[in-house]
């Protein structure tokens, strides 16, 4: 038996949980309370969060993918001594399946289709699209991007990713550094946006970038509705500048009763519901079992924060 | 220059199709009337087919993947001397991808979703899931069967296939023959229907097999509307027996208006569109291209129709 001492502590809260602690077993790692541990995994958001953390804490695992409203509550500072990481990757693939629904969904025409009570089929032939030989563009093409390259891949559709620093991303087409955004939204069949919600990414697509893009298209956003200026998307819905937009988070979140949003034809909505409870917590298990083995190993941690860049 | 007797001679009916035309060029042979053509290449249905055929012709080509109507009509008679071949598979990856976008949007509570006119977040979070790590069969598993494995594997889907002869399906993890189809119903989470319309793939999925099916399972139909026994399935979508039922295809078809399956909400109706006409001509001509090819060298053609079996 490894002696104790020698054997990292991790911290699980605000809560106990059975699946977390077997996970950080798993990862080679024992579990502790928090004053005596290394390390923190927190399963809640930043309210009752120990700030100050005690000075032995080294890492903190959070689990969401998206990490905002701890810089808000300014919990993660620019000059933070620890290692944060997020949940980002973890739910990665359900949420990239949640994208792949949402966007095949629209280029099949299955919001007008559940609408209709008699066999049209002679009109539905001229609105049922494919993906095959289409382009998708993935707007911040970090871990939901990579999950959902292969997907699109399996429908025949090519992708282009764009990231910040356009290092290219395996499976898509081109990688374009964000610098070169304003390429894509003429050049694609399609978007998926992914960016993480920060101050550069806020209305990121808005009227101007609507105007570029192909009648057909479809939006997909399953990041953060500040992403899209809501005013600028309804627009373009009316007007039918674009296909359409499948929206799993919308600006403002929850969507308000009465929002046009919700009577236009060529719109899906899901309540952010992409990433669904019951599929999370196994999925966020694997997370931390991995970042442990790294952690015990003194590896890098995957989902590490930039505490200075806000995500 | 190849000497134009020692080339094939191929005709196209009953209208020219400057695509088609240009496909059997592409596959090394010529086009020629119907009196001095080797094969026909035929574009609609039996009504107004040359028969019986010119002496000279070996082979014909239809536009179709189901050819049931062909048999009805006794065109294809079980002592027929020339090779018919369908387009089975041609128009593969376009159904395989409407069954694979019904397969999610019914995992994924799509139809529940577009009613909403309001967030329902919580109440949604139970009724999202997944088809990550599930398993689905796919119950005659031909052209359609074998496009859509890797877009399933793209999402985490394992695939059971079920064939006439249980020869293993690339990709799936087990394939079972018709013989053993009894035990996929209880076992796989979801299905795909992908056979062809024969006596014996008649009302394949009845009262019976409904009962057997986790409560959860999405029953995809995109091949013919006779595999599945409507009434049985309106009384298991009705008393929540399975989850959901995604059809491009139906028996009646066209169906009525006021049919229950209309206004039922754990369906989606697609009116046979699933291969719409846009997408077609390209797709069947690639498909004639690589037919003639095979003719032209002497070689097996694919999708080749069986006389006597009736597909």
């Amino acid at each position: 038996m490894a002696d104790d001492a020698a054997v990292p502590a991790i911290a699980i809260g605000p809560a106990p949980d059975p699946l977390l602690e077997d996970a950080v077993r798993r990862g080679g790692a024992r579990v502790a309370p928090l004053e005596s541990a290394d390390a923190l995994v927190w399963t809640t958001g930043p309210i009752g969060f120990p700030d100050p953390l005690p000075e032995k804490i080294r890492w903190v695992q959070l689990n969401s993918a998206g990490v905002e409203e701890w810089f808000a509550a300014k919990v993660i500072r620019p000059d933070s001594t620890v290692l944060w990481t997020s949940a980002a990757g973890a739910f990665a693939a359900t949420v990239a399946e949640h994208a792949l629904t949402l966007l095949l969904a629209g280029v099949r025409a299955l919001p007008e289709h559940l609408e209709a009570k008699t066999w049209r089929q002679q009109e539905f032939f001229s609105k049922v699209g494919t993906l095959r030989g289409t382009t998708v563009a993935i707007v911040g093409a970090g871990g939901i991007g990579r999950a959902l390259i292969p997907m699109l891949a399996g429908v025949g559709a090519d992708v282009i990713a764009v990231n910040r620093s356009g290092s290219p991303v395996p499976g898509a087409i081109e990688t374009l550094p964000t610098t070169r955004l304003g390429e894509v939204w003429a050049r694609a069949d399609h978007f998926v946006l992914g960016a993480p919600a920060t101050d550069a990414t806020h209305h990121l697509v808005g009227a101007a970038e609507f105007a570029q893009m192909k009648p057909t298209a479809w939006v997909i956003n399953v990041a953060r509705g500040s992403l899209v200026h809501t005013n600028a998307l309804v627009k373009a819905l009316r007007d039918n500048t674009i296909g359409g937009a499948g929206l799993d988070v919308t600006d403002p979140e929850p969507l308000p009763d009465g929002h046009p949003l919700w009577n236009l034809p060529n719109v899906i909505i899901t309540p952010h519901d992409s990433n669904p409870p019951a599929v999370r917590p196994p999925a966020f298990a694997e997370h931390v079992a991995l970042n442990v083995t790294r952690f015990v190993a003194g590896e890098n941690l995957t989902a590490l924060i930039d505490p200075v860049v806000g995500y």
